[in-house]
């Protein structure tokens, strides 16, 4: 398997995280996947992804003081290869793990996809359990001083021969399993508590050894790395590895993360590239939050969702929603649905220019002849964004913006527009 | 208990790491008070200290891949607290842990001093094991993300209620021990793989837990903080709290350490006062690292010897030899006993210049009247080296050379000698 | 002279900045004088410090673009050093400099400083000026690759004959004026952009080649060291070789710089001596700021210009009010002349507790049997703060506040007080 | 001007720094210039680029003490604009600057490329010098507190209309010379001492200024940045306005700093393009070092020096020879004319594996279906190096070692070679 081979446009989805935190159960990730397959799925949305601690058992009970219980019970099999919780995931009884769940996905015509930690159970390494296929124990896999910052489930692996035999023992399973979508955490930037940390890719390591256990099960799986900011230094690697990782921290619905996204995608402009994906992270629109104890509409304006969508299709990120889609309102849907945005999915795209009161994108579309320009007001105040066709490298064309679809005439001096705050517009240009 | 009521001069006494790594039984133990006893106490040496993993089950046996099994067997009581490994140290059994041997130790009119690794158990979080006195449990009091580099024995403990009365139960257990003397591990410097790392103080509140603790307890134990370099910015915080704290990664017996030394006390010089002394570390002097698999003599030199034993005493630095008791040779003990040269212990250093070829001291004596100075060449060829009777803020006046006992006769220019390689001189001036 | 043998209380003064920025003339100077010789020498103010660039011509007339005219007219002598403008400080005609000036304070029974800029005038170093007393020139002297951030004028100084012959005329020149005190700039930490920098201390050679010109002049003056933080590190270096130390960036009327302060003075509680001061930076008091282009008083309430005085008081730290004094409301001199808060000046302090809320420090006051504490509500609601008399290390005592004269009453459980939202309460201990 | 519409492959040719330092002459350019119109050309050198300080007046003479006279004298304009140093120029003379220089280049049928230092002369700011075509000085344009840590010579230039009209000027001025390259110093990282300095690529806005300028000026002039290491982040912002960036700290001829070399060109593997060449810095080939006091042949040993030129042009890098011409040896003749070897370039590379021990590199070739691949050996002792097919992504082939010319017979598992230490093997496979 090459992982080149597939993801070769970026992967659009939905991913239980924003709504639920920890505690989504098997009737809510079906509940959504049918909304997906009904509504999404003729506009290229196929991932239903299942995010953190789907081994846990009744996670969220202490929300109040943790997140992630420490030292808290989660399911295992006696390889040392976490199971889904069953209380939530009844269909997984009896071994058989999210084969069921998944095969429900699959019917829907959609692909089915988990969240990890790097590493193996720390519970596991402390009772010396089992790796398939090997005489070696979790204890001399585990790396006791490799452990999350944030989540206290895992220990990380030592690079070696217990360390990859255990990563192949669970890709295995999981391609057993069917699944088609992995996303690995605590791995593209372990230090992202502090910008420019030295170590804050230090686990490259894991990342070789997780895709080569990917390789050798031959299920094309993709690869999805958190959390961000990845190490642009390290670009190539990531790039070698993965087919997405994570250009930004944990993403939500605040202008300051937004308005910051226009910075990461500076550095990312030119990683795109198929089974390549720089990822600014899951779409906070919709209904959001409930599983962190405050259910509540996205706090984005309109103007403020629509450049969101447009800077992640123009930049050419994967889009994972986070809206939990039984919820789904009709705005909400008109932005999932934006056809003619969604069509600069994947583009090959330039930033010309950016300040801090505004951002000009260009791009060249997937088809022949097509070209795309975005404009982006980031200022608190409406104002006229633009640029010349010279440093847009277009030709004076006239256009068609891509959410109003309105024609846009022919203007020599370039490509202007006003703009609200925090609004953008965005323009195709075909035949050229 | 204010802990600066003890300690009042820096501790004196042998230590079990430098020779034995972490293997040490307690015969041996009991083998080295005996000869520290007969030939040391009367120089002031009286604490025998026991250094890290006395609760490890045979943990020399992966010598050759690990220093600390990870994951390996610890002995422990039903509150989470470690026990000495009875079958390293037989008088432990039947829960009486430290007692017999502390009272051995005692009966030589010594000290009895233990290492431990700040925080709770690893094994005691993942168990949910008990607190005594409480109905709190180790998971709760540890923090799963606060791990040692470098052993893996340990979680650290939050700030809290929980931490707190676990602290308060070991340092209880260790006082009804008898214990004089304890060596925390991890919490001097948590990063001292990185130069001013800005997370290096990150314990603190470890710190004062266990000062805290100790106060409780009611008994004088000398608390003394590993491992270093110190943070010097926080001198005033280990001061109030610890009675000794490493100014030094780990110290072996390299000229090169030797001579950064100098650097570290340079930084260091205004810290000591009684209850409160940086520590330089162990002196590596005799027979050393039968457990870390190569029994030889210290690499020093005898000038290289006199030179540290002088730095240490000038500088007012604990003083805990590394030598193997049992195999203690003339040369070794003569510098142990040199009488005129410990008798700088305490005093009020002041380092009156350095630089790369040459560093001298300066200090008032415990005794009014008495003053010290010390000259250094820490180049590679024989250097005169000196100071000015101002610079030394000395008036004019004859001394005793410390090592030799060799009269100085007054000099009006200044105080000078002419030095071999890494040599030093030391002078006693009376009557000032 | 040995630097530690003056300056044995914290320096008290006056000083330009606050008020003129860089623009301050003879005769506001003058007028200022006055006033401190009438209302605050018996309170022990004596300090009249001329700050920066009063080299400068027509230094504020570019003040909406620089603060520092770039390559602007200095005044300068035939041996490459700074005079003051002529045209702002008529009496230094003819070549007399500050000499003049310096009489007329020391005729009103005050003391005199300047301002200054570490390394030599740029202008010198391209003109290949002279240096006094030698055959070396500027441009040997200069190095150009040290220069201040902030402030065009100069540049540092190599570490070499050429710089000491500099740096020993100005000083001599300076002696010559009857100079009392110098604040030497851009010196103490010439990154104060970034925290912790390493380069922060940089130019600890310049410092040392500045103590050692003072100490050959022969006259007692002043050594300050500006901006900080100074580098808690090096705390020994400038002990060693200044009078006083900046322990923070510039200090203005805002309680966030205030609050802040009480972190600096955690860290330097251990560091103030005769001849030594950690130096917290003037006091915005009264009228400030006319030089800037915005004259106003204090933003300070009447609670935090309470606060900061206790602070600094009962800290140690030197005070220089930056308050015109031609202008000192009965608020303010009622401030300048609390005379039991001004007493505790200097004294032997030690933080007690501090954290977001609170701050509790105790000292012993200069005189026998003299003890002070101060209670800090840091908090911006009312709140109790407080502290046992066990953590003061003082008996339970009756006491006065010092700012109300009121008798605090003996209350067995300790200290404590109700306290406005940054507002303080100080006691003095007698008979102790 | 589009500066990606010349430099369409690595730029190839001659600098005078390597051999003269900053000394080099005329008749020494014209010399080299002979030779590599003689013996080069026909292989893709063209460009003679005379290196730092031509503009310095006998720069070489304090050679003992500074690399750059500090505050020496330098030729300048009425415009603040830098001017052959006649002595050494002599064709310079009457204001003509390099055009004749640059005619007689051209005349060989070369090109012609001078380096320059960012910012604007020291010495114009501080004579309020003019700026060509403004009423603006160069006292406003140049931004005191931006200094080169290593030259002593320039001021940077602010960001604004003064600065940009003085770059304008001296791009306008070297567009009138017939100036056809230019390397611009100080630019590429401004703190190249210190490893991921965070100030390292501080002055992007002289760059775009710069670039501005050069596409205002209507000559296609290559724009060269140094020193590096470039910082990788910032990837985007170099290939969006310089033709080349130095990956690298000065290159010279020694082991280690090959071998990291390997490690600079893992960073930069994805980002050669035409018009856009990460630059691995001069060959320290043939005679160097004189101007530096010490000449001599170039250190590498044969091995390393086909290695270098294998790295070099598999990777992509500009080629810039430092090697005195006129005593050009016949070994170093034939690396320099490798035509197989040289046919590499460019190439779009791709890393295949790298260690301590090793590296493997491949590429495609610039002409369809050719595709190449090397083999590095980084140890120090002779070892097998290889790769299989599907590391490779190459199909079983057979092909042609460059350096030798040999077949290389079909092998199925895979590419390898044994290679003596440092020494690599290159081939080239048609058809694929």
């Amino acid at each position: 398997m090459n992982k080149d081979q597939y993801a070769l446009t970026p992967p659009m989805g939905w991913n239980s995280y924003d709504y639920y935190d920890t505690s989504v159960t098997e009737a809510q990730v079906r509940a959504n996947a049918q909304v997906m397959a009904e509504k999404l799925r003729p506009f290229g949305w196929e991932y239903v992804v299942v995010d953190i601690q789907w081994y846990a058992h009744r996670p969220g009970s202490m929300r109040e003081r943790f997140q992630y219980i420490p030292f808290g019970v989660l399911a295992m099999d006696e390889y040392s290869r976490l199971l889904p919780d069953s209380e939530r995931f009844p269909s997984s009884e009896g071994g058989r793990g999210f084969a069921p769940l998944a095969e429900y996905v699959h019917g829907l015509g959609l692909k089915f996809g988990i969240h990890i930690m790097r590493g193996i159970p720390r519970a596991a390494a402390h009772a010396h359990g089992k790796i398939k296929g090997t005489a070696l124990t979790a204890d001399l896999a585990a790396d006791p001083s490799s452990v999350c910052r944030w989540n206290p489930d895992m220990y990380g692996l030592r690079d070696g021969e217990a360390g990859q035999a255990y990563y192949d023992s669970i890709i295995e399973l999981y391609a057993s399993w069917g699944v088609d979508f992995i996303k690995c955490d605590d791995i593209c930037n372990t230090d992202n508590l502090v910008e420019h940390s030295p170590g804050a890719y230090a686990r490259k390591h894991e990342v070789e050894m997780l895709s080569r256990a990917i390789a050798k099960a031959g299920r094309p799986m993709v690869l999805s790395l958190s959390p961000g900011p990845a190490v642009a230094e390290q670009a190539w690697h990531y790039q070698k590895h993965a087919n997405m990782w994570r250009i930004t921290d944990d993403f939500w619905d605040d202008w300051r993360l937004l308005k910051a996204m226009f910075h990461r995608c500076e550095l990312w402009q030119d990683h795109a590239a198929p089974g390549c994906w720089p990822d600014c992270d899951m779409l906070p629109l919709g209904r959001l939050g409930k599983g962190f104890g405050e259910e509540r509409s996205t706090r984005f304006t309109p103007d403020e969702q629509r450049t969101m969508m447009t800077l992640w299709c123009i930049f050419g990120s994967p889009l994972m929603t986070g809206a939990e889609l039984t919820k789904l309102d009709d705005e909400t849907l008109s932005l999932l649905t934006a056809r003619e945005v969604l069509a600069m999915l994947p583009c090959k795209a330039r930033q010309v220019l950016r300040d801090e009161e505004k951002a000009v994108w260009t791009a060249s579309g997937p088809e022949t002849g097509t070209r795309y320009a975005a404009l982006f007001n980031l200022s608190d105040a409406p104002a006229w964004v633009g640029a010349s066709w010279e440093e847009l490298s277009l030709p004076a064309a006239p256009g068609t913006e891509l959410w109003t679809g309105e024609a846009l005439p022919l203007r020599e001096g370039g490509l202007s527009a006003c703009l609200p705050p925090h609004a953008c517009a965005a323009y195709r240009f075909d035949g050229i």
